[in-house]
């Protein structure tokens, strides 16, 4: 039956040739990566009060204490040696290894420049529910999907490079109540972000080898793209318009 | 309810000391670990014949090229930054790092020792049901289980590094046509298994703080015997008796 199915799809739909498949990636980033959210556009023009900057922190916390998480499950699909030797380091660059604290580390003094105790950001304390099913919802993608989604669903790091030059530029512009100091993940994630993303694209390419392969990629970009959106949602409810 | 049903069982049956718990903990591997398993008993009796002991290396390989998956989904349960930072060195210890080949590699090398081509083993061709059965039972408890019973069934590392220093014994006196080579994954167990394992019992010990969570990390352990035990079971029923 499957290969019937199969049959069928790619009778109806052609293989789209990579870069044509990468164009449909990037279709979906353009109209649904959070760069287009209301919050984030506030966030890059400076609009944001204290408060709501620092709601933002805190809660996006939520997320980025659970990257090392949703890494090592989806290592925990690949079969290959070589595969997970090159995806294990994400993991370390989140966690920190000998001679480098970790993107954790970094946020959690992001938050300390920002004001926030950093046992108040590891508390969990204030992470909103919508936050929390958002941030579910990812890492639960990377222990159920196959690793085909779960990989593509990393593909919003394509993206966030130019979204973190912008946002540095915004913070040392409008946010300088922050000190530079605090800002360090952001910079780490321009060139961390760039590698993971070329890895992740060329697994992406190679293991989708059906157009419904494809296409499943590009709904897991999309599911992706929704949980940062839905993230931001939840912030912008929760604090949106809250001043010191 | 939970509280409740803690309560009675706590009423009914104490907490065990720390070294009641051990004693628990050597009782069950020292009953049913898979040193006393005949298969393992003509192994070191240096009974094998040259067609057995390539069946029990090639089996063995399914169980060993899955540890780094275990422990991928082990890491994936902790939600410590520090436990993430020890627990992962066990994954490059099997996957290999910079400078290390790593103990997927030696035990490759184990198989080309005993003229068996690398390239079968990484097929995957000839392993037995059994031995899938149970390496499956094994990654899906780290998968499903709690991390206290996930850690606990690593447990047999306690019990590992003697069998090392029993097996390379063996190894040296009965199966010469091995090269001393070959012999390089059990030699790195001895040190790695015994670190290996009092880091666990360190966990084990502090996460298991009712009766109940150390009754369910023996009974883990238990389980986890079984699954060596079963391995061994299918590799005797496939191979036992057969000779080149």
């Amino acid at each position: 039956m499957s290969l019937v199915l199969e049959t069928a799809t790619e009778g109806g739909a052609p293989l789209w040739t990579p870069s044509e498949f990468v164009e449909q990636l990037r279709a979906v980033a353009d109209a649904r990566y959070h760069h287009r959210h209301p919050f984030n556009l506030r966030m890059h023009a400076g609009e944001l009060s204290p408060a709501e900057l620092r709601g933002w922190i805190l809660n996006r916390f939520h997320y980025q204490r659970h990257i090392p998480i949703k890494d090592a499950l989806i290592l925990s699909k690949l079969d290959d040696r070589e595969l997970r030797r090159a995806w294990i380091r994400r993991i370390h660059d989140h966690d920190g290894r000998s001679g480098d604290e970790g993107g954790i580390e970094r946020w959690l003094r992001l938050g300390e420049a920002a004001g926030l105790p950093r046992q108040r950001l590891l508390s969990g304390e204030g992470v909103l529910p919508g936050v929390r099913l958002a941030v579910d919802g990812y890492v639960n993608c990377c222990r159920l999907r196959p690793p085909l989604e779960a990989v593509a669903s990393s593909l919003t790091e394509m993206f966030a490079p130019n979204l973190m030059v912008t946002r540095i530029d915004a913070f040392e512009r409008a946010y300088r109540w922050i000190g530079d100091d605090g800002l360090a993940y952001f910079r780490r994630r321009v060139t961390e972000g760039r590698r993971d993303s070329e890895e992740a694209l060329e697994l992406v390419i190679r293991w989708a080898d059906t157009r419904r392969g494809q296409e499943s990629a590009v709904a897991a970009l999309s599911f992706k793209c929704d949980v940062l959106w839905s993230l931001l949602d939840a912030i912008a409810a929760g604090y949106g318009g809250t001043h010191d």
